[in-house]
């Protein structure tokens, strides 16, 4: 199997309801944002994806969060912004325009810090979220 | 899947026993702990797992080993105190808590430096070591 | 000339006042907090002066910033919460326990992000801000 | 599942062909390798493999590639040098030394810089490339 | 004194002239360079410079060296490419508009690995090269 | 004013006397070793001293301390092998190769972890220790 990854950073705020401690107060991170594909075969260029394709999309998708409080960015509205929940929302912002190609899986990992992130990984053959 | 992570640091001395050369010599490493659990589902909070309930976890095992000769460790001592000795060790000391809620598998890999490490990644339904 | 320095870490939200474009959006950092004093001469120990000891200064304060909005610290509100501002209440903060020893200067750096900082750099000499 | 990583670094210029933007004109990175072996069970001296004697392995290759023209190294000429190309090549070459030991598959990782990377991962019994 | 430092990456190659072994076979780097200002008052904003300023010139300047060869730079050609030469063909490029404000001195960090660096740090007041 | 950094990375125990709480147990760290020469012209390469000479000292030393317990090293023994101590050391072995050179300054930074470091910043000019 062959995977390609490429990173991004987002500086953003946000603040969590529950049981979360301090995590409940207003505060900020410098998000990491990495995003992976997986397939089995290398086209005729010998490449999975282009990467530089790849990574013009996570750096949109970054830079839409850059700067920004999270719990105001429309779609995460209403939800916990937990890390998890981030990476699930990246993933469904990603997913659309990797299908019907050579792609197998896609995995987002959302770091709030260089200790600290959430990922989700499936099939990219999963119906929608 | 999903899955968080989280890292920690401790700062060790040991000692190899074996064909290992200059790591037959006493000597030392700046660890860094990676503790990953992984799951399906996220609670009706969001997450997957409390990372801050995680992070307490982690960061004890580690300042249990933080300023210490690994070889002096009770639940080391006599056993061979390799990279991967140490994370069947926090991997055993870890899944305990970790068991009988909605993680399905745990991974922990220590790093004896930026450049080397060894893991064990496991079901956490598997019986205790 | 000899030199010491510690890092610690805090994630916290602010909003900047003034011509700053996407900053003066509510956001926030990973920050890392530098710090790092300067003396000519070692003590009978061997040592500038206890990392130990500037450690728990240094962790003491970034703990107080952790998780909050800067913009509601205390001695923070009134003031733009700039890089170059939050270098200089740390620098105020540290300084008076590191006069009167054998250090003579004290440098403060504020990263927002691995590719951003902030630093002030004083004589410990000088009178109080 | 147990596994051991190591990484070795090589800088390397190198230039793709096909339709891939700036990537066409000759430039360069400082590559990072990342070597990962993976097996069920620890042998009588606590390893899953000898971690020194893979770092010899990785940095070997490293070494044969560092300030090199990638489209100017033998195995490669004729081929895109892609970082999908460079791992299956830095899989093709350690294989073989990893077979017939206690180990079952093998993963290279290339990264062109710290933001993007490609992988090969597959069982080591999958017959030579 | 207070300062401000802004980084920034570009992937180039390069060949040395001289008695440099390796390093005069074509090969290539993923360059870092860091860029530091500094002067002794904050203005009314709280700031030093505007660092979303220095970030643009910064990043303006990574970008026109990124996937080059930067024995073709026109700047550069007829030189030898080393990292003293970078930094302070960066340091040319960037101080005139630097002079003329708040800022006393410059300096340009060139990594061509986390390992190796030039620079070349100066006053601001210095004639043009 | 130029410079030229290189680093190096050595794997020690040690053990500190005096009332230093956790750290006069056995430890050990993964030391990232700093050096940094400094001087005001470059020579008809466009250099101010060869990086790659610089290179094969720093990592001779490094690997002189490597898989060591420093309380061992002759001459550290007999001395509190503090981060200052050990920088001292460092200084004092490449000092004598870098004088009568075009080189005015040498700086020894050695990092005991990613957050604590201790470094000897002198004048070459300046009398053996």
């Amino acid at each position: 199997m062959y995977e390609i990854g490429v990173s991004a950073q987002f500086e953003a705020a946000h603040v969590l309801a529950g049981d979360f401690g301090p995590a409940t107060r207003l505060h900020g991170h410098t998000y990491r944002l990495d995003v992976i594909v997986r397939g089995e075969r290398l086209d005729s260029d010998g490449v999975l994806y282009d990467i530089g394709k790849l990574r013009t999309a996570v750096d949109a998708l970054a830079g839409s969060l850059n700067y920004r409080n999270l719990n105001e960015v429309p779609d995460l509205a209403g939800m916990n912004t937990t890390a998890e929940a981030v990476a699930q929302y990246c993933w469904g912002k990603l997913a659309p325009q990797l299908r019907g190609q050579a792609l197998t899986s896609l995995l987002v990992r959302v770091w709030e810090s260089p200790q600290v992130y959430a990922a989700l990984d499936d099939l990219l053959s999963k119906p929608p979220l």
